[in-house]
């Protein structure tokens, strides 16, 4: 269902080829050789396509769906119209982004330096890089095989891109090594100077700003986001981190493995942040703390104290969750016994 | 008052033009041949200059002013200083853009293909069109008649751009599909891949993003925004939207026509707003809610539930606006009472 | 300390040099003539490196330093291991941040103007300018002497840039005059049309954006920053200002000398704020307010009303910090209590 103009005309399977490929199972009363031939949303959905359910928000479009297949959990088979094929999965999502994968895999460009790009000799690309149109790489900076680096890029002096990363249009880069197959998304700043001065009665003096950013492997980093380089020592995001769009990390922060950032987050400098976080959308964290490993902070929270591992936390200062939902649940009844004209 | 540096030098027009021009009435006392120059604000204004005043904030600057004319609401006749030549109008804010939009009408550039520019020879470029300086269009990229694109501005392979489109330095578009006269400001990302995966132990599995951004006419896209394409269907602005700088939009999400997102928004992903929906600055929308037409949203909520139509939220989690501030009320009184040695 | 991949190989000093060079005092026990090669943090220090305590939290990476030297305030010696050389100061900071100049001076590049660069020849360029590959500057635009500009950036007709300015990589200026010795970071938008339209039932009405930005010197705008035009007279950036990344500054917006805006900030239109004003990350400034000079706002607050000089504001909406941390404690009190089964 993806539009031609923008996406490659996918191949067809069948359910049985497609079970293998996911890991789902096929449900028995489902048709193994049943052909689809593109993946779609349960709503716009029709009988060549295979669809998934896994947000039960969607359980009415499930029930009334018209496309050929789906992915569902055991759980949901119940609520599925008669005659839909389903292929089982203890996780939908996850099952429905290998077929989408099957159907669309990357189509990474052929082989190509730009003649109208700037890449200064002294600079290495390795076997099989794109570098597109009006992108710079500045002396001395080395690209592994299979770099993808798109139009009007800029990637610094001395920058290190290991093999498979793929930087987006406009994106900037320098003082930075990001490993292997990491993509950075068009508008990021990575490694310009952090926010760092000292201040003094005849102005701010400007503290030079020394370190580096260190990404690893498989990282994604979201469009328009700003990574300062560190100011001794360097800024880190740790490998298979995601990070969303306009997200700030401050200079020296340090991100584990596996975080989730969702877009708009604000880091302060030095803060460190364990593996497995998830920080929502908006949240700001204050400079110098430790986040524990597989802590989650809800959207939109400020965190001024150190949150140890695996506990959530909410609000502005940030409390524990239960802490902060029986503060709004207080005040709610509270308001509502003096509307109500009981005693305070 | 504009600086000639800038903007192009206007021509002079007499009272009578002018509210023919922008649907205002001549109070009876002003001389319909008076002649102005040009549009200056209340407090640096000169004898040549028509001035408005549309916010009761600046009231005494507009009782000495020394414009020649001003804009204002039959209502404040009274505050004028002697011998100020008034326009009349119920929405003097309205009457003034328009007469500003006589003065300095919108200065589009000469048709032009700048041979620094780098297009491929199967993109459709329409008539009139300019096209700046390191200007990247890909293949199959259709510009419509009259379309601006300023240095810098990466098009992507298959965007179509319809009449009259401008699109500012820095802008990045792919995947998408823009409606007339629609407007993209300097450094905005718009078709990049959402934020979507599937969590899994061995790490996150990405979710092919299959689908695109579709804008409508005469909307704004402000500069540094984000706007992630669909991961299945579409994310959707609709027309006369505006949306002003460094504001998120997540995959899927849909934007009725009219809206107004202020600053630094963030919405995630497939969250339906209705038509003429404010969202004032710093808001931010969880997914999967749906905001009804003619909603209003104080800064720097967090929408966390639905919204009805025409209603007004404030707080986080936002609620609506009169439980809010009875919520604030309550907590000053009771911790002033507290404080003055009262029963708690 | 400084990977030489990125920084220039330092020279080195002894202590009495430094000491002279950033206004500390050699501690009596230490050896004035002891050689330091570079600056390094606490932690990774070695022999050969000078390190600082500035921030308590950091006092035992201080007791156990391996470094050769310290620059420490008076109070701190005795946590000193032994053998740590000490540079005392009052301000350590302050006194680091002269020091790593000293070993890490600005590298500025030589005098060039690419070929790969589209300069108008209207254009002014000072002596000493740097234009780097695929710059842009637009007819009548000025560059005084000494000059950087990086790759992409996009310069407009124009625009003033003084003695000394650095615009980073993919800036896009316009309609602006920036003052001596600022520098503007990658991706930063400086002189776009305001958010400026009058609301009518046929639709939003534009209304022309007819003015300036004038930053002032000694500025540092972060990356990815925006900054609107004034609508009518400027935008205007105090000098000695520092605004960090992905900062919203709404057009008319006034803000004093020496003013720091943390990351993620946004200020509404025409809101004016006084000198040496702290706003922390994701402030927010409704518009048509004053803050006065020296106020400080903590970070996340929402700022509805006019703020005093020097007061500490907090909270959403903003209130005096003692107020805000009242109204915190009491509602942690109260909720405490009826948890415990006491009368709430």
């Amino acid at each position: 269902m993806a539009d031609p103009r923008f996406f490659v005309s996918p191949a067809s399977y069948s359910l049985a080829q497609i079970a293998g490929k996911i890991g789902a199972e096929l449900h028995v009363s489902s048709d193994a050789d049943f052909v689809v031939s593109d993946v779609a949303a349960l709503d716009v959905a029709n009988a060549e396509h295979l669809s998934f359910l896994d947000n039960k928000k969607y359980k009415d479009q499930f029930s009334v769906t018209k496309a050929g297949a789906c992915i569902v959990h055991p759980d949901m088979i119940e609520f599925a119209p008669e005659g839909l094929r389903l292929l089982l999965s203890p996780t939908p999502y996850k099952a429905y982004a290998l077929a989408a994968q099957v159907f669309y895999p990357e189509q990474r460009p052929e082989p190509f330096i730009s003649s109208l790009a700037s890449v200064h000799p002294s600079a290495k690309i390795g076997d099989g890089c794109f570098v597109g149109d009006f992108v710079t790489v500045g002396a001395g900076a080395e690209l592994g095989s299979g770099v993808w680096v798109e139009s009007h890029a800029a990637i610094g002096a001395g920058v290190i891109l290991a093999d498979g990363v793929r930087v987006g249009n406009h994106a900037t880069i320098s003082h930075a090594i990001v490993g292997r197959g990491s993509r950075i998304y068009p508008g990021v700043r990575i490694g310009q100077d952090g926010f760092g001065f000292a201040i003094d009665p005849s102005g701010f003096v400007k503290v030079p700003q020394l370190g580096r950013v260190v990404i690893g492997d498989m990282v994604e980093i979201g469009a328009n986001s700003t990574i300062d380089r560190g100011a001794s020592g360097d800024t880190v995001i740790g490998s298979g981190s995601w990070i969303d769009n306009l997200v700030q990390i401050g200079h020296n922060v340090k991100i584990g493995r596996g975080c989730i950032l969702v877009s708009q987050v604000g880091i302060a400098g030095s803060t460190e942040i364990g593996d497995f976080v998830v920080l929502a959308g908006q949240v700001g964290v204050a400079g110098h703390l430790k986040i524990g490993s597989m802590a989650k902070v809800a959207a939109k929270s400020g965190v001024t104290k150190n949150i140890p591992a695996k506990e959530e936390w909410m609000g502005y200062p940030a409390m524990p969750m239960k802490k902060y939902l029986r503060q709004s649940v207080y005040l709610s009844k509270a308001v509502e016994r003096k509307k109500e004209g009981t005693n305070s």
